[in-house]
């Protein structure tokens, strides 16, 4: 059961063709993101223990435009991670028609801050992602 | 040989990590992609033609951070085609250094804009992309 | 008693020196205005009427810089108005500490889209203003 | 005779109404501010001496929409400064027309970035900006 993020669109995140423009969707995940981050525990959990996250690669997939006052309905999911290497899956849908506007998968690594290094993905880096899926699974029921 | 286009990084394109924004990159790469799109001919060549581009997804990593001062050079490269479908590869380097910070490949689509859908690669919208192709390699002899 | 938004600072609303930057208020601003616009009857109420909303001037005063964690509470309000000219004055806090982080006032005009001409504040406009003045004061109870 | 910067309006500048969005151009200043620090020395001589910029305030008039394809012609100049206070006009020009599209004034202070206070427009400071007078006239014969 996915974290859920909903963001208005506004005018402002449009461009010149008059939908949200492709860049402001990288925005808007990052934003989903932290949300999801902090959930059930708060950002500290992550900073307390010296940790950090870098994006290494976006795969997104536009599938129909968004407009003005269409509610965005984002989830984010943390779907799999192998070694040091985490995956997170974002899809954006039209709240009021449930269709794809946006699929992405974001590939990740968390870093040492003092290091500048990958860490694996065991241990308290699991334990938060664990933190994170108990509190949205409770939130839902 | 690709279109180049150069950006210096500011401290406006940067985030709280002190580099260039994993969002903004999208925007460098669409200023990229416009100027390409005008090489030796203007934007008039779509417009009179009733041509748009629309951008149906980007798959990019991000291998190394770029912070202020740095002077990004952007290639922009038509690659390849089929049917209703073309690629344009993006890569960002450090001009300093020759080192890559950013791979990306966009997959697009050229719409006729009276009715919204895409039409081939062929006929004026290859012939488009032959001109912005003779006219980068002119200017680079 | 004025319309309430909170933004919480994530990492890319900031630039290199760490804090928001000075542009992005800007976004927050018109983010504000939107939900202030729809407060107790919906966007339709203007657009219903063939009524937009056009940006004159701002005059922006940063106070404090303001760091990735923070709630921003920013304030909303339509301080005055006289003939076609209005002015929405927005105020940025440190919900924690109370402390004033942005002070801005902003100019505007409301247009009839047929004709992109200012109207006169009286009316309709003054209507929908007092509408979102009841409601505003209502949730504060 | 102030600095000139010249930007090409694209689709991603503008929002949902067509044209260049009111935040937008607050980052195409900052970019002009940035190429005006710069003229006839490189940034280091800001940072060698570990001065930084910080902007106090902004007051933006919007004159008139600016579309995609339209050059911006943006002049940069500082105007006067008193004490620790200096201010820089920054005026956008469409290029095609020579008409006024956005006329604002930017108060800002330079500051010790040991300290992070404020310093007096004299010395250093003032021998900068005379640099950029200089090499801005020289360029311009």
């Amino acid at each position: 059961m996915p974290h859920i993020t909903v963001i208005k669109v506004r005018g402002y995140h449009c461009d010149f063709y008059g939908h949200v423009n492709n860049a402001r969707y990288l925005e808007m995940m990052e934003e989903a993101r932290w949300q999801y981050l902090e959930t059930g525990m708060g950002l500290e959990y992550w900073s307390d223990r010296g940790l950090g996250f870098v994006v290494a690669g976006i795969d997104i997939k536009y599938k129909r435009p968004a407009s003005p006052g269409i509610d965005l309905e984002i989830t984010t999911e943390m779907t799999e991670s192998e070694g040091r290497t985490g995956y997170i899956h974002q899809i954006f849908k039209d709240q009021a028609t449930d269709k794809i506007v946006v699929d992405a998968m974001v590939k990740f690594a968390v870093i040492d801050l003092k290091t500048g290094r990958p860490v694996n993905m065991d241990g308290e880096v699991a334990a938060g992602f664990d933190k994170i899926r108990a509190a949205t699974e409770g939130s839902k029921e």
